[in-house]
């Protein structure tokens, strides 16, 4: 059936605009029937792999605004959770989408919203194998996704120890500038650290370094100690924003405390584009220290763009 | 951390709301790690069994009404989700639930809806291993969830064959009185179907008959010419309830002609409470006939509650 793309979705209803968009989803080789059953069948993974799941949303008003471009939009719904996938040490595979739209929605932002979520999931390797459309009264992408991980190499948010330093990649803060609509995740960094056994823990930083750190000391049963002057601030930022402002989407991750510059020559000839940046260490929970900044990142259900 | 049941998502914030949720969720022996990670992490299945997936939502003033009891919504947003496992032959494993909700939300009603999410998670043995929370103007409940299902057992739409029988389990029509908010998703009869190789293709039907059966057939290739009076039809309702209604989440599959009559008595014997009729047959796609009915079942986009 041919849509034309200045029509409503009450016009053409969702079994053409399900057929528009499912007629060119990427797909790789572990799928054996991606969309248009009741499921998805994908293969299982073999011995040594475990698998991951992992959802996310991206809101109209809090994820980003009403007149940002369809595509970008799509390409950050999967790329957040690639991003986490990613802070795993694991390999994204199987990606499904929720789309909620207005039924006055226009067919050709629907179009060039799937465009964004195919152009991440092909960059990635990653199949979109289903999802679901309904109506509602704002536009909300919600990604959901199954991974691989090596059990070997998989790293959690709680085997930080004490002594620890603590690195972040990249630079912090002002995402909002356009970053948290382009980024790149951090796929085949956190896939060469997850080949290193002197990193511990690590996670991505999507609510900013004051709340993610915290979460990741927390899980891990410990405090930290950071130098607030040494945080990688982003150009034109300041230290505080660089802890506050969220939506970074880059590693922070622990490592022995002996390894630091070891780590820090091999990632440079490695990664010579990226940085990377030692902030601190991580303490005994009783000898952490809370860094002298006035916000602490962003916080759903208080925080609002 | 304490929260007052009254408070509002506001006053408490992402974390303590998160916490409450994480701090009773079913899990089963498949986890190796549920809430608190970047991604929950699940063993994978063995040789014969490949991996579904599949993610559905319930969105206020679409699924439900606004005056719906929390508690029922959950179980529906997780029921719908569990019958489309179930259709294909499968079994439901492990679910990651998004929220969408207003920040004036209380929170004891987040405290209902998780309770019908996990009642439903554990009548079916399913683990709740994460999820996303998010601001939005109304809310929306969305479900992912992998299964598994015996590659030699897995129910396809697209496998039904010329002169296969039609069959519909339950009562079909007026859902909406009640029954959409309270299904049982028929699992352990589905798993008993698939195990019988003269069940070639099913479906669940949600959308309504009018709807769900077109697309099975379309699936296959196949027409196929119903009886409308045979249609077993929910007390009070008309055979065009029992074909356009929708939300039903009865199984709906096709059997070899010669076996119709066999799988009758079985079934008579097995499921001695939920009827079995038979409605019809698959024919050739050019020998298909339109029933003689004024609708065809709930659509997206078009239709509103």
């Amino acid at each position: 059936m041919k849509i034309a793309r200045s029509e409503k979705l009450f016009e053409v209803g969702e079994d053409a605009l399900v057929a528009m968009i499912t007629s060119k989803l990427p797909t790789n080789r572990d799928v054996v029937a991606g969309a248009g059953d009741d499921c998805a069948i994908v293969k299982p993974c073999g011995k040594i792999w475990h698998v991951l799941l992992k959802t996310d949303c991206v809101v109209e008003g809090v994820h980003f605004f009403p007149n940002t471009p369809f595509d970008q939009i799509g390409w950050k719904a999967m790329a957040r959770v690639v991003s986490d996938i990613a802070a795993m040490g694991g390999v994204p595979l199987h990606a499904m989408i929720t789309l909620i739209l207005p039924s006055d929605f226009e067919v050709i932002k629907v179009e060039q919203l799937y465009s964004g979520l195919r152009r991440c999931a092909e960059r990635y390797g990653i199949s979109i194998v289903g999802g679901e459309t309904s109506t509602g009264p704002l536009v909300i992408v919600s990604v959901s996704m199954m991974g691989k991980v090596n059990i070997k190499r998989c790293l959690r948010r709680t085997k930080a120890k004490v002594g620890d330093a603590i690195f972040v990649t990249g630079k912090l803060g002002g995402s909002i500038r356009g970053k948290h609509l382009k980024f790149e995740p951090r796929l085949k960094e956190a896939q060469w650290l997850s080949a290193r056994p002197f990193v511990h823990a690590m996670m991505d930083l999507s609510d900013g370094l004051g709340k993610d750190l915290p979460r990741l000391a927390d899980a891990s049963g410990l405090g930290f100690v950071i130098e607030e002057e040494s945080l990688p601030v982003s150009k034109g930022c300041t230290q505080q924003q660089a802890w506050s402002d969220g939506e970074d989407y880059e590693l922070l991750f622990s490592v022995s405390a002996d390894d630091g510059k070891r780590l820090q020559i091999a990632w440079k000839h490695k990664f010579p584009n990226l940085p990377l940046t030692c902030i601190g260490r991580f303490v005994k929970k009783s000898q952490g220290k809370i860094p002298q900044f006035k916000r602490g990142g962003w916080e759903h259900f208080k925080s609002r763009l």
